[in-house]
């Protein structure tokens, strides 16, 4: 019988109908079952102008406003070191837009290297279906190629030579530790 | 001429007007300006149930409610290493009360220190204006003891012999990454 794998058309990630949120989010919770990694989305920061307090039931918020975070989607623990990394999908082909990022992300991310934390991004070409690992020091050169005059993307083939390619398994869904590991020994 | 004290009575916390998050917040800033730390408090987390998206303006959430946190305020890195730690205020001068913490902050904390990561708590008794950073290992035997039917809180002298004083400083507010210095040389 042939075996088939895990990831064949009739399963594919556009199918299932999940978002790459919902799938680190499962992701997540498996290391964080596993005792593999604690890592966490953090909640979308709200404005809020007005509450109200009922007698006998929960405060209710009736006014507030979407604020734009000043951080990244992610971050946590593995194996005592720092973990933060922003999550984007992209509906092109050829290459992945730069202003998927905004610059206090961009800032946010360079703070963090500096301080000796491990920061990336997971990139989906929702398309293809397929899912990288970008390192944010590979990220802070086409941002600064932006910021000179250059181009306003990253090629997918620059994708492909600076990031790892993360393969959609069962359980984890998107192995992203795995990774990390490799580039912890390559000194990242 | 005298030299005053930073922490005098006139100048005291109470009296400033600022709330332990304020001052953290301070903190923060001032480590992230400097440097010194890439700390952040999170998010609150809210459950929106109604957003109306009127034309050519932004979003409005319409109805939402507070959720409870299910990790801790605030987290980061510092030289590499995960940061974690929850900030808790009491009004009360013999005790630090232990219902202040929940049971998934507790279960958060105890994963981050599995996975190596620096957890603790910084606490503030409001009337005497003394703030203490408590390793969180320490706060898990007083929960412990609580759960096997013990007291629900933690006296001021198990709160001194177990954890730092901070003093309060005029920039950075509360030196809390000095502590954690010395902490990491002792092994925490
Ligand atoms: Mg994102
Ligand atoms: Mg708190």
């Amino acid at each position: 019988a042939k075996i088939k794998p895990s990831h064949s058309k009739e399963m594919s990630y556009s199918n299932r109908g999940k978002t790459l949120e919902d799938d680190l989010n499962e992701t997540n919770q498996y290391y964080l079952t596993n005792g593999i990694a604690v890592i966490h989305k953090k909640p979308t920061p709200i404005q809020i102008v007005d509450v109200h307090y009922p007698k006998r039931s929960a405060a209710i918020i009736k006014e507030a406003y979407f604020k734009q975070a000043s951080t990244t989607d992610y971050n946590g623990v593995y194996k005592g070191k720092y973990i933060d990394f922003e999550a984007k999908e992209t509906k092109s082909t050829a290459s992945f837009p730069l202003k998927n990022f905004h610059d206090h992300q961009i800032k946010h991310m360079q703070a963090v290297t500096a301080q000796g934390g491990i920061a990336f991004v997971i990139m989906r070409f929702s398309i293809t279906d397929t899912i990288y690992l970008m390192p944010a020091k590979e990220l802070f050169v086409y941002w600064e190629r932006m910021h000179a005059g250059g181009r306003k993307s990253i090629t997918i083939q620059e994708v492909e030579t600076t990031s790892t390619k993360i393969p959609l398994g069962f359980q984890p869904r998107i192995d992203y530790i795995k990774v990390i590991d490799l580039l912890i020994k390559e000194n990242f």
